[in-house]
């Protein structure tokens, strides 16, 4: 056999055809499960992740770096890809480049919806007040990318009461409800009340004084009363999105 | 004039008189402003103050201080007088002393119901849970004294809602409404976007974790999204009562 | 009947007419009243609300979702209504469009004075310093929208006594005062001790260092001596004057 | 028609004989729709929770009442019934009053296991350290009242990692994974990179000094690298287990 | 008499020449007291203040007010006047203005020196590092203004101990000593063990990360283990300077 | 020469009598000086010292080590000695032990009053309320070992402004003043507007909730618009009375 | 070949001799590769470890528990044990049971004192107070059975700054100085200003107020201005000599 | 003798010729010892830290201020230079000026490579995430201008635990590890768990929300379960290189 093995199913064959003693297969084994672990559990995880969007968070990085990085994405890959917190200039770069790059304004994400699988199940997205909503839109597109039907509610904070309970019927049909709130934070404890399904609560960064930029409502969500509410970081809207979406595909083999 | 003027018009008399000149009164006077401002504030401060509860916070007290001020106040006025966070111990010293003390086993109060006016408005006690009982009871006493007549709403946090709304007739009654609750504080949203009157929220001590006793819904009230709601410190149930006796009674002459 | 009743009365009518059985009216009800709470309690409400502002936080907003917003308000209402935390930008969106909206410069107000009640009681606005006086002029406004007649003290700080004690008479002749105060946030504590009518105090942010944006103020409210103090988030004008709104009218039926 | 309506099909057949006009059911109609939301989301509830547990939380009450809170909870439901936090005493008042309380000595839990649906799925829980079992088991007990299958997987901390690594088939075939953690948190992480499956993430209180009781692992949890994960209060087993029940019969009808 | 007193003595003289009756004089007097009273105790407070300079804090307030504020703080005293925290624009506002006002760029401060006392005592101000600068500089002007002697020891940090210790004598000649730290603030604790004067401690908000703004040497000050030290607010130059001065004219009548 | 020389005198002595010579000098002299350089600032420091009272923190030590502590203090020195903190015990192991230890039940101090100077000065001790009484002590009896005469003023909180506008010729008299407060903190702000003379602020962790045990009277102080105010750790009586007593004979040669 | 192979080299054999196609080796060696990193890495990790202590946290457990950890490691390990915060009573549980346990009664450690490698290098441990001294043992006796030769420098804090000046020495002879220290936590600056070689910076909870249990100089520590320390949690004693000890023998082989 | 000793052997020259008796001896030494011990320091200091960097924190500085000291600090040294956080500009003003200075743009820093000691050891620098990148670039120019053999590993967070466990090879390789972590800081403990070396933590502001600027990371850090950890402040790359440095250097005599 020429040069060593680059992959187990190399090794185990040069090891039957006596091209490697057991003694010289141990040696290549130990090099290449340390390399190859990663690569092996990449694949094993991509094939786990079979329809997982991949997300390129970009706020702490430069224009070129985000670019760079989903491109590099996109080629790999064959499934959606998602850029979080990207400037318009991201996108501007992605253009023309070979891949259906969108921009969504309000959320301020660069999204390629390829492979998406068949929307299914139900998850609803709500905010509190209209200024949840860039962060709600970041839940939701992340959820529609693992095939999640998606529906919203908006600007229903438990101050008008009135304007929540006026949608029982779309709160009672959802499989996972994501609720977005910054000021009090305290919807997601009426929401988790009134139905049986799991709520991811975000906390958001909207509001001012002793909000802190979010701390007020994520203390609220920690210590809801209602049973059954995950919470996620302040304005992660990604995150609650993927979980919802894990969640939503969970119990549908 | 024999000695120095004790009081103003002492003052101006012998300057009248001729027993003082004018620099002698200037001089006089300079001193009298300060010591009288005093008193005749107290005198003025009693004056308004006529059916206010006098208070003894007795927890950084020991029993005996605490009885003492507790005797001397039911001494010196005539109005209603309590003391609060007493242990019974308090209460016991206080007995055939010569006043009707009573003592509260919930609220740990000691309470001497005496010239307390005749009820009216309606203050309305409401707490999320049966754990913030205490610190609601404290509430209630307080506005009593202040001749409030007082209803109570207990254990209908957020978390079922269906609790609270079986009870809107109760909530649209009220002239002022006290809310109680601990955990993540919800409740004075829900209610402050429910009623058009003074809701005055006291977050409580109750939870554990990231409640931090009580700075969680202490937050959430600050940053309540209904407006017409004033906040108190952690646990201050009189405080609480307090504020809603002066409101109560406010617009009554 | 034609189709399924859309109100309440429509039902009835169809029950009473034996359009519809009991059975299928209990049907109907059940989806109206989900539905129908919602406006029912809309209506309600405005009904209670009389008099009373409608708001806009046009923080968290660009301008066009500001005056957007603030347009629609002014169409469906008859009241009076109000931009708060607003840039002129808005303002100058809104002149020529059929109402007469003005601008506050000092606390960056958009105002429509229709529908205000005649003024009454008296609230008293007070600032420890000059720094927190956009801050004071939202709640003065808030509540003169609410139709209360609003007085103003300003500036007299507690480091400077006397300032304050030359506005004894002022103090003693308000329903309601309002107290705002930053760095040392002591003057409600202050004036709370001298009066017997409810203070609410709004901390500011004034000050620098250990002030902490606000919670230095903040936590001195919250743990005043003087009784009879309802404290509202940082900076939050609009929710002080709201309060004092309704205490001040509320005892004037 | 003898006395008023006590139920919207009291109602609606007034109206349908005559005995009520169409005004006086829109009157009693207002009246009894705030009632009745009440006890009809009541029920509606129930039919919704059928299987959820009920749980009373014991911390904040005396044994009196967390007895007899749960003696009314098993007289009215027939479900699956929990204490948490409970002191033994409780259970020991429990004792030869009709019902098959159980007393989980690890968690401190009064548990009645009636109605329990048939185990299904999969749910994992996982600790970082044999410290954090308490609160893990309170995961536990809540998840199978729900009807899931649990399995358990302890002591494997991300500072040695190869305890954990050791058992990655465990964690492939879960359909979800509670992971308690004290210290500094890290295992969510590790193990949300790992899986493709919805992580509830209890930070506990195990640690000292900047840990600040829970502190330092709720920070690391929210702030995971790893997406999919869900953070509940620090030390609240029972709501990670309840919303772990409810994600792992979520797609199972 | 025409018209109603106006001063105390105008009253005493209407009183003693029978213009004013008694209970006249005692119906103008309580009138007057309120007013007076805040005249009177500037008065009072002037005279005690002779020598202590008038501040203006202009980081709340506009150019304008500023420059306002200050020139009728010159017009009506004769003492030292500072404006801290003012940027360039009102000390250009203020030249022309018929007073020698002076700009401090390093730190940005507004000063007319008249009226200072005779330069006595020795009062030191010493500075942890170079970033410290305009602070102690704010700390150095104030006292000077008040007629202290003041020395200057600059960049003089723990972690190079032979810079301090190099000036002992320096040290042992202050009368009161100012220090102002950033970083670890760990300075005035080893300043505070080797004199046995006061020590006025500045945190300065130089540092980054867990430093908060100047949290961390605060805290460092407030649990130095030397004793004879008051701290004064993160970058609160003016204070120490002022609370220095103080001390450095207390003993010398 | 015998031996090596064991300080400085004696090492100069030998190389003026030729036992060392310069080399030999320099020698001696470099290890001399870094363990003289302790035992001559200890001199020195001793020297400075005179009259300033030794202290020992018994807080965090066990009876038998505080014990020690004192009893070799009172043994190697002939000034005053304190342990602060100190339980009854430690002062029951020190009686019969040859010194004339006193102790103080309520600040919780061990005294030994021997070799302090004549009563001079002024130093004024405020507190706002009761509860604030032991530390003030402990204040109080420091400043009195360094030779002060101190006044005390108790319970004179700003919620009563009479109470302390009565005793203004007392806040006129001092030439420091101390002030103890808890609670909202507000009182060193008000006497630091009416006098100017040092205010040495000791924040008290007399309070509950947001009190945080003295975070808000501290940062309240911290705050504070009066000028002149140094601030001491919480609950720190020996630390604000030291710096008292400094200031107080600071200007008395 | 009888069953499936339980490691590398059996795996490489069976396909060598064809008793694993090269398919089934590839499924073999998925499965093989997971559990074997692990204990892989257990036996690396312990080859690597040889002569490193194991340590049991004791705090969070039962005596049962600790005892019983302790045996195990006793048996399984042949190098040196401890267990931290260790009450006696698991000292006493472990006497007679065939080990030469120790117990520390200042630290509260349980010592097995075996297999410790010959002490070498200089590990310096230094602390501020004496109250810093049972954290400062955990970190002397780790360091000890790391096989450090260890000396003690105590009691020499910044306040007395002639203490450890007289002891540099002793300082610059240290290939790495553990410093603990509560209160200001000022040492470690002044120490890595000296020195040349690691800081090990331990904050310890010695203190009060606005000590916050060691946050202020946990605080001051990473804010050093001297570079050269690393800094460990609050009263992490054992962290702090593992480090050391690790650093002491490093450049050692 | 003409005029005062100006160092310790001119003195001793003094009192051996009777030039200085042994009092005037005693006295110039006082004097002396003071001054000399900085300046000896300083001597004594620089001949330790042969071949240790200078660096200039530019981050508070204007850039006039950090040129001038940088070229100050290149003309008196010999050895190896830094500015950290320094804008190009200050590049810009050294470049021809005399000095190889270089800038890296990615960390800001300006760097004189003189006098490096050739490169020995192994400090292995390790990021969480891309973003941690200049940070960690600036611990290794800080290490490699101590002497130190760099090696790097970037982008290996524990969310994807095969990226890092690939590279076991490296890890082992190492003497010292710096890590590098913003998000939840978790990757020194699992790298802290794999190796047996000195880790050196930097938690880094990389991070949203409860993220806190790196306050989450630090927690992690400082509660890290796996030990020989020693962390730095928030994004104090210059520090943990030093750290490191020492560390590298340390055993190697």
């Amino acid at each position: 056999m020429e040069g060593t093995p680059t992959n187990h199913k190399e090794l185990l064959q040069a090891v039957q055809q006596g091209q490697l003693s057991v003694e010289e297969g141990l040696d290549a084994l130990k090099r290449l499960n340390a390399d190859d672990l990663g690569f092996a559990q990449i694949d094993h995880h991509r094939a786990w992740r079979q329809g997982l969007p991949e997300v390129v968070y970009c706020a702490g990085k430069t224009v070129e770096q985000s670019v760079a990085i989903l491109l590099r994405q996109a080629q790999v890959g064959s499934g959606p890809l998602m850029g979080t917190r990207a400037p318009r200039a991201v996108y501007d770069h992605l253009e023309g480049r070979g891949y259906d790059f969108e921009y969504d304004d309000e959320a301020h994400l660069v999204v390629l919806r390829r492979g998406v699988p068949e929307p299914q199940g139900q998850v609803l997205a709500v905010s509190a007040g209209t200024a949840d909503g860039p962060i709600l839109r970041e839940a939701e597109v992340t959820a529609e990318l693992m095939g999640a039907k998606v529906e919203r509610l908006i600007d229903v904070g438990v101050a008008g009461l009135h304007r929540l309970l006026g949608h029982l019927d779309t709160l009672y049909a959802a499989r996972v409800i994501i609720v977005a709130a910054g000021m009090d934070g305290a919807l997601p404890s009426v929401i988790g009340g009134l139905v049986d399904v799991p709520v991811i609560a975000i906390p958001t960064s909207v509001g001012y004084g002793a909000n802190f930029a979010g701390v007020a409502p994520l203390l609220t969500m920690l210590n809801s009363c209602a049973a059954g509410i995950g919470v996620v970081n302040i304005d992660n809207g990604f995150g609650a999105g993927y979980l919802a979406g894990l969640i939503n595909r969970g119990g549908c083999p």
